[in-house]
C-alpha cells in the first residue's frame, strides 16, 4: 500500500461527522471529564476533525452544551398514558425527565447550567405547558410554573448525581446535627431524625407534589 | 541582613493561618477561578503554607467547600425584625440566603454541591424549621420543606449567577421559542410571551411563594 492509499483509506475509515456521533463524543466526554471539558477544542480532538467541521453544528461551547441537552432530551416519556389526568402526566414526564438527566454522570449539572432551544426541549416545554394549562393554571402561572419545576427537577437531579459519586454524602451532616443542634438551635435538634429519614424516592416524589401544589395554589404571579 | 535574619524576618511577615484568612483566601480562588480551583493544595499554595497548616480546619475538599460555606453564611440575616409572622420572616431569611449566595461569583455553585455542617448552618437550619414549625408544619413536613426550600433557593441563586457571565442569557431560546413553536407545539407557541415575561425579582419572589405554599400545602409526607 502506498502512502498514499494509507492516507486515502484513513481518511475513508474516520465516519462522517453525524449530530449522534457529536452527541455521543460529547457525552462520553461529559462522563469521563466533567462539564469543563466539553468544549469545541476537546470534541474536535475526539472526532479527529477540525472545529470547523463542528461549527455546521454549534459555535459556542454554551450552544454545544444546550446541543447535547436537546439530543438527550428525546428520550424523555412525553406519553406515559395518563392523557386523561394532567396532574399524574405532569408528574409522569417530571420524573421520566429526571430519569433521563440521571443516565449520564455530569449531565444534571450540565443542564442546570442552559437553556435548551432545540426541538426535544420545545416539547418538553410544550407538553408541561399543556399539563399546566390542562390543570387550569392561567398563562403566566403555567409559564413561570414550568420555571419553577424544570429548575426543582435540574436540582434534584444535579444534587443525586453528585451525591452518587461520594461515599457517604449526608454523614458528616448528620453527625454535625446530632451532636451541635443544643440548646441554641432546639428545631434542629428536635428535628434531626427527621432531617434525614426516608428513602430518596420518597423525598423526590413528595418534593415534586409540593412544587406541584405549590405552583397551582400561590396567588396569581403578576408581571 | 544575614541569609538567617532575611528567614526570620520571612516568616514574621507571612500571617498566621487564621480561619478569617483561610476563608478569605478560599473565596479569593473561587472568584477568580471557579470552585475546581478551591482544593486543599491551591489554598496551601495561596496561603504560603504546607497542606499540613490547612489540615487543622479541613482534611478533604468537601470539608473544605463546606468550611468556606458555612462561614459565608454567618451574614444571612436570621432576624429580619418580622419575628411575629412566621411566613414573612421564612420568605425574608430565604431572600437573605439568597443575596448571601450571589455575593461572590461560583459561591452559589459551590453551595449547590455541599451540605454545610458548621455553626451558621445549623443556625440557618434552625432558623427555618423554627419558621416551618410556626407555621403549623409537622417535624416531618418542616424538615422535608427545609430541604425543598434550600434547594430551590441555591439553584435559582446558582442560575442568576450564571446568567451574569452571559451576555444575552436567554436571548437564543426565546428566538427558537417564537420561531419553533409552530402548530406541532401550541402550548410553547401560545405563551412564548409569558415565558420570559417579568422582571428577575417578580419571578423569584413568585417562585419562592410557590415553593412556600406548597411546602404547607402538600399531603403529609410519610417515611
Amino acid at each position: 500500500m502506498t502512502e498514499r492509499q494509507r492516507r486515502v483509506r484513513a481518511r475513508a475509515a474516520k465516519p462522517s461527522l453525524s449530530l449522534e456521533a457529536f452527541t455521543a463524543a460529547a457525552l462520553a466526554v461529559l462522563e469521563r471529564e466533567g462539564m469543563a471539558a466539553v468544549t469545541l477544542r476537546r470534541l474536535a480532538k475526539e472526532l479527529q476533525t477540525g472545529p470547523a467541521s463542528l461549527y455546521a453544528y454549534v459555535r459556542t461551547v454554551q450552544e454545544l452544551h444546550a446541543l447535547v441537552l436537546d439530543r438527550v432530551l428525546a428520550d424523555v416519556d412525553l406519553h406515559p398514558g395518563l392523557d386523561g389526568d394532567p396532574r399524574a402526566r405532569l408528574k409522569a414526564v417530571c420524573t421520566s425527565y429526571l430519569h433521563v438527566l440521571l443516565r449520564h454522570d455530569g449531565l444534571a449539572g450540565l443542564a442546570a447550567g442552559v437553556l435548551p432551544y432545540g426541538e426535544n426541549a420545545i416539547a418538553l416545554t410544550d407538553t408541561v405547558l399543556g399539563c399546566l394549562r390542562a390543570t387550569g393554571a392561567s398563562p403566566l402561572r403555567a409559564a413561570w410554573g414550568y420555571d419553577v419545576l424544570m429548575l426543582h427537577v435540574t436540582a434534584v437531579a444535579a444534587e443525586m448525581n453528585r451525591r452518587r459519586g461520594q461515599r457517604d454524602p449526608v454523614g458528616r451532616a448528620r453527625t454535625a446535627y446530632e451532636d451541635g443542634a443544643d440548646e441554641r438551635f432546639p428545631h434542629a435538634g428536635a428535628l434531626h431524625e427527621e432531617l434525614f429519614a426516608g428513602t430518596g424516592a420518597q423525598r423526590v416524589s413528595w418534593a415534586l407534589d409540593a412544587v406541584l401544589v405549590g405552583i397551582a395554589a400561590a396567588k396569581e404571579p403578576e408581571a
